[in-house]
């Protein structure tokens, strides 16, 4: 039988994705400065729903790049307060060329809404104010539990500004744990709650050859490279296998415990499947000594994510670059330091810059792992909410990406999060096609809006 | 004192560099699809041109990409023929903020015409015209030599058109010499002649990862990398000091001669100018056992002239690319087969490309090294040519560069061609600020129109 909470949710179904797509054709991206001003329509676009919602006290904050909105619901004495954190900003849609329908055009097909963003986070995001709303409306305005809204536009690019003014509104953000839609369900159908997060360490190098571009055919033999000399540093930073080779990076690795390596045995997890439809290829890579889940989860890793110079335009022309540019990043786990990790590897490029190139280290963005106690009374709460709605028991998993906020939450305000993502293994986020599950949408609203209520019980 | 035909030329000197003007106003740049009308346009021009300096049959021939220019003048029977070739393409301009003016408006600072394709090669190619025009009025329609002129528009990206124009033309492009003004003198004031070019295979390589870019701190560990493979795969084809790693690729050189080799040491060639005024970096880069003329003239190489895949916009984007490209060449030295070193590479990429990483070698264009006889009377005639103008003894160098055009004359027209150039070393062929001598533009018409004379007297 359907709780009257459910019920709004199902007689509003239509609206709720009504409100969602128009906010996914906002093209707000975080990292292009000519999409500033989408950026801050979506802002305005998210202190109007938390407004019509029922939330109160709504604001929209302006920072020194793309505006936080903030709103709270604070009438319930005595009760506990859930911070509930999201991000409207997006990924940048390139290559277009890939995608079956434009990027913020969002469109319908097989159950799926397929837009950027449509799950990385707006279509997550979005669920937590309409839980509120269910719940608002439902019990006419006499929530179980204190809720605050702290959303942010530069997710995207690093987080800046959050974490700027996170530290500066201690008591005004105060709660007893924050709730953060941005990770996925193991599996179509399998509750899951992530109680791990790697950190990222996001870097830019640039090499400096020759003063200016050369003609290869009257310097070629004899004058340094950038473009090769950047390839040079960068293979050398792994071996074959996947290693990282720079000394010192595994060094405050704490591992996972072992009965959480071991309750990953018992995921259904098929490496052939992650293979071929998730990454499709003919091969994985990585350390060969580490299973693939820990590989993911619990391991650092260096990925080469862009790299530029030269001329690749159609055609040949025969240069000798005079510069080229890659951006970098590590994945952090537990115990491993953002500033340590940048420090190790500046030493290692120094080190290791070929003769005749000159290279720079720029940071661009960082944070550390977090990892979350799964016998917090919230977790716990959290867990029996995934396993009513879905009728299955709650795994804990691990996730590979990074949300710093999450590990300034816990710094800053000395609260632990609640990551219940409804995301699906093959929902593309940074993608082409990016979709959201439909299904999904209405599971994870029905399903916070349990844990908003019962987890204000406890009480 | 002054000949009659130098100072014809003395006297034309402002129209001389007006209509080069003109020419270097045409943004002729045939790599870019774009310029296609600004290459005809070019070729009208070149036809223009030589209709007006008294050449005949001038004609523009239609071919698959850009046109050849054919004109003769065939009016001395019994005497020598010269075929001369040039180009009226020219290299792309970017990056385009380099340059200080720009670079199809042609700029007089310093003595020099500051302009793409100034030196390389309208401005050299342009000499053989005014040359012929100022030896057929001073002569008044009596010169003592036969002249051909086919001028290509495909040079900069790999002569296609031209290379299947020569086979079926034998009859019509025969003669005793070509003359080639494209290469430069060895230093200010130095008679140069070239006597040797470097070949070239020019190729395209793709990598492909997974099926499409995937979020990084999903898939980062276990996800192979389409930029990273292909850093991989590219690092490992030369060692730290330079030498290429490629088995078999230096099996089929033939070293200069000891007396050659022997001369090079007598050039006015400072390594530390060649070092901070040419490259303008730190170090120089390849074979340490050998000379860095040899490493320029006479050793092969392996360049990687532009890279690109992945995210490489401002800011940070987590994705690990599907994609990835690199445009690399061989320079070749004598008797290295273009066919050959294509298939070593291609078996080499085979053997080393990582795991889980696909990739495909695509060949843009390929052309042998070729050497020219010193003895040869017209290069004897040239050498006399350059030593009376410049009152120095001529030397003889190589080029690193590749004329393709050179090696095809040989082959198929059975005949040596004189390369007589006026570039100087920090001429900045390819690069932003490409600029040529004005001085040397007018030394070269009268030397070359000294050559053309001279040589037609030798019978």
């Amino acid at each position: 039988m359907l709780s009257p909470v459910d019920l709004y949710i199902e007689e509003n179904q239509a609206r709720f994705l009504d409100e969602l797509l128009e906010f996914l054709r906002i093209p707000s991206i975080s990292t292009l400065p000519e999409h500033k001003p989408d950026v801050a329509r979506a802002a305005q676009f998210v202190a109007d729903a938390l407004k019509n919602a029922g939330v109160e006290n709504v604001e929209i904050v302006p920072t020194a790049k793309h505006p936080l909105v903030y709103g709270d619901w604070l009438h319930a004495p005595g009760k506990p307060t859930v911070l509930c954190y999201g991000h409207y900003d997006v990924q940048p849609p390139d290559p277009l060329e890939l995608w079956k329908s434009p990027p913020f055009e969002p469109a319908l097909r097989d159950g799926n809404i397929y837009a950027r963003g449509a799950c990385d986070d707006k279509g997550q995001m979005y669920m937590h104010i309409k839980a509120f709303e269910a719940l608002h409306r439902v019990s006419q305005g006499k929530l179980p539990v204190n809720v605050k809204f702290l959303i942010e536009g530069e997710e995207e690019i690093g987080g800046e500004s959050i974490s700027n003014y996170v530290p500066k509104h201690k008591d005004k953000l105060q709660a007893e744990v924050a709730l953060v839609s941005d990770t996925e369900l193991f599996a179509d159908g399998l509750p899951t709650l992530c109680i791990g997060l790697r950190g990222l360490v996001y870097l830019e190098v640039e090499a400096r050859g020759p003063a200016r571009d050369l003609h290869s055919g009257m310097f070629g033999g004899a004058a340094p490279n950038a473009v090769f000399g950047l390839i040079e540093l960068l293979a050398k930073a792994k071996d074959a296998a996947g290693r990282i080779l720079i000394p010192g990076i595994y060094d405050d690795i704490v591992p996972p415990d072992p009965a959480e390596v071991e309750s990953w045995q018992r995921l259904p997890f098929s490496e052939k499947e992650f293979l071929e439809s998730g990454v499709g290829s003919t091969a994985l890579t990585g350390e060969p000594d580490q299973s693939v889940l820990a590989r993911l989860w619990a391991r650092p890793t260096l990925e080469v994510h862009g790299i530029a110079g030269g001329f690749t335009g159609s055609g040949a022309k025969t240069v000798i670059p005079a510069t080229a540019i890659a951006k970098v990043s590590f994945r952090l786990v537990p115990e491993q330091k953002p500033a340590k990790v940048l420090s190790l590897f500046r030493n290692w490029v120094s080190a290791h810059t070929p003769q005749g190139i000159q290279t720079e280290v720029r940071l661009l963005s960082a944070g550390p792992a977090i990892v979350v106690n799964p016998h917090h009374p919230a977790i716990q709460v959290a867990a029996k909410a995934l396993s009513d709605k879905l009728q299955k028991p709650t795994v804990f998993t691990r996730g590979g990406g990074s949300i710093p906020i999450v590990g300034e939450f816990a710094r800053e305000l000395g609260i632990p999060t609640v990551l219940m993502g409804f995301g699906l293994p093959d929902d593309g986020l940074h993608s082409p096609n990016e979709k959201y599950r439909l299904s999904n949408y209405y599971l994870g609203i029905r399903t916070i809006a349990y844990f908003l209520d019962a987890y204000g019980k406890t009480r």
